[in-house]
């Protein structure tokens, strides 16, 4: 794994400083991996086995792993300060309070996580240490990721370039009367050959069943006639990609190439108002406006997300955030449209955001027109 | 997804009576699907979009899905009450006391896993109901969960053997100069066309890579003379596989296949013991003094799992567990030694406990010697 910049410590400090933080502990594995540069990817699957970062506001940072991943963190991680702890034998927690003593940050105010540490961690630290002022961290840990560098912005586009390859090659390998099973195996494969080094969801519908949320592909053969709707992310050195895209069985009714243009056009209407200093919210009212504009009715939470080493990342588009879009920020903008009990049509497209205004990283393949699967 | 023989509810109330239950609320994506028959995916990569059932120990059961979710949940699921809350203006937990009120549950003692529960779910629960006595329930469903239905088996059975059957036809496809990635990209594309649903984990190292707990498969290149290790997971219908297999570039050197025939010698032995009524410990305690009486050294906190929906179940093989083996139970049995500065081999198959001893579901693959890559 490249891994992604080393942080710049003194960044984290600044945040700290700012949020009023004497410590950032961190217990989430994507924040471990962001300041610590060691990827536990076992954490995922074994969610007891904590890695945990702590970073004091000054003074030198420690990292405590279970010892299985020990070797593997000297080998990633410039934290120098490793410690491995003995699954089932010793607590993650216990090494973690007494870090926090020997680091004489028992009494202080210190963030962590908490819409990630579970319940009986927070209970379990309180109890060994009752004078730590607990507190959450996350607005700290997304306000420096939303500010991609250079080379997380190359990885990003990267990453939805291969995706989005990946998609239509695939498409060009079908043909009516393929399952969404069959459709869906080729576009993973094609990821993982072009390069992706995990697949993270797979979403792929035939017709109404693109009216789920998620669907799980299955023996749905496409039919002419039909659209098709995938939703496919997979990890690039810990990033995300995510595309969403439509294809037709055949060549599209009048309708149906109506329905898609109109989507498009409210996606890209949208992407052209993404500039420095414009507020998520106004994006979602205007992507919202645009639905209502041309009578496609709308029932969406978001319209888009940030997106990095975290799939959902701030800024969220959704109407109740007032944040307002820096430069630097790579978001997804997924407008969705349900035409009902037939088939939802989807376009998921990454943004960067720049000084000039909104650059498009994925669509190196046109998206003018739906694909047609023959 | 054909998901898991829907749970009987009598045995979950059974249950909950035994550990003093009024209630169960699960929050685990597991367990929802393991009792609702309904698999959210998306609460992996979005955690914020919690999925909760709320079985009561008597009376109906509810779902409390993000409405995003709604149409897959009344698809898939058994589950009459399925109430969905809109991303960033509801809040599921709200959703959840108003539910528990509803129920006449707020002042009871009602379980939940608290060592998946973020903290901040936690103190708003608390908060909204402050009589609720709110307790852990990881054993309710861990107890239900370790004894597998037939079906189960079945499918853990096809899981395992697809895995192996991809790892053993990448290795026949690979050569001496393949590299880690080619090696694992093959591996995972064959799982997806034999029937995986998705990737879970995919762990491969050549030579002292292999000495890392979980390595990430990079451009190293298979030489003659060394080993590789891969241990790899999938997932079919919720279920997970998980095999681990060691082979050598060219033919091995004599201390190679010692070394690999002690460690076979070791897996097969603590296998032969495992009938309904030994301890987990002792299992462990037996499989460490295989290692001790060959001289080989070993440091591993555990030696195998229980495996099903969630890849490492109760009951865990480690020094600490006294718990039982039962007939039905379904465990991995995983010893790894490291070769100092050398490589690391390992050797992972599933086992079925049944009334008459242990059957090894995996292994179609025979793994009397070590696998040649020419």
């Amino acid at each position: 794994m490249r891994g992604p910049d080393r942080l710049r410590l003194q960044d984290l400090r600044t945040a700290m400083t700012a949020a009023g933080l004497d410590a950032a502990v961190t217990v989430m594995p994507e924040n471990v991996y962001y300041a610590a540069g060691t990827l536990i990817l076992t954490t995922w699957d074994i969610p007891h086995r904590l890695a945990l970062g702590v970073f004091p506001n000054g003074g030198e940072p420690a990292l405590i792993v279970c010892d299985i991943e020990e070797p593997q963190a000297r080998a990633e991680s410039w934290v120098q300060d490793i410690r491995g702890y003995v699954e089932y034998a010793q607590s993650p927690i216990d090494m973690l309070a007494d870090v926090l003593k020997e680091k004489g940050l028992a009494q202080k105010q210190v963030g962590t996580e908490l819409s990630y540490l579970a319940a009986i961690y927070y209970e379990r630290l309180k109890h060994l240490l009752p004078d730590l002022k607990l507190v959450r961290s996350e607005s700290v840990w997304d306000g420096l990721r939303q500010i991609k560098s250079p080379e997380e912005v190359a990885l990003l586009k990267h990453a939805a370039n291969v995706t989005e390859q990946a998609i239509y090659d695939a498409w060009s390998a079908a043909q009516i009367g393929s399952t969404e099973k069959d459709i869906v195996v080729d576009i993973d494969a094609r990821q993982l050959r072009l390069g992706a080094d995990s697949l993270a969801f797979s979403v792929l519908g035939i017709g109404s069943h693109t009216l789920q949320g998620h669907p799980h592909p299955g023996p749905k053969r496409l039919e002419r006639g039909e659209t098709m709707r995938v939703d496919i992310g997979a990890k690039y050195d810990g990033y995300y990609s995510d595309v969403a895209r439509v294809a037709v069985g055949g060549q599209p009714t009048e309708r149906q190439r109506d329905i898609y243009k109109k989507l498009r056009d409210i996606q890209r209407g949208t992407i052209a108002m993404m500039k420095p200093g414009v507020r998520a919210c106004d994006v979602f009212q205007h992507c919202l406006r645009g639905f209502q504009q041309v009578g496609l009715p709308i029932k969406m939470p978001h319209v888009g997300h940030s997106i990095g080493i975290v799939l959902h990342e701030a800024p969220m588009i959704e109407p109740g955030n007032s944040a307002e879009l820096k430069a630097g920020m790579v978001i997804n903008i997924e407008p969705l449209y349900k035409d009902p009990s037939v088939a939802a049509y989807h376009l998921e497209d990454l943004v960067h955001i720049t000084p000039s205004g909104p650059v498009i990283l994925s669509d190196h393949n046109n998206t003018e027109e739906m694909f047609v699967i023959e």
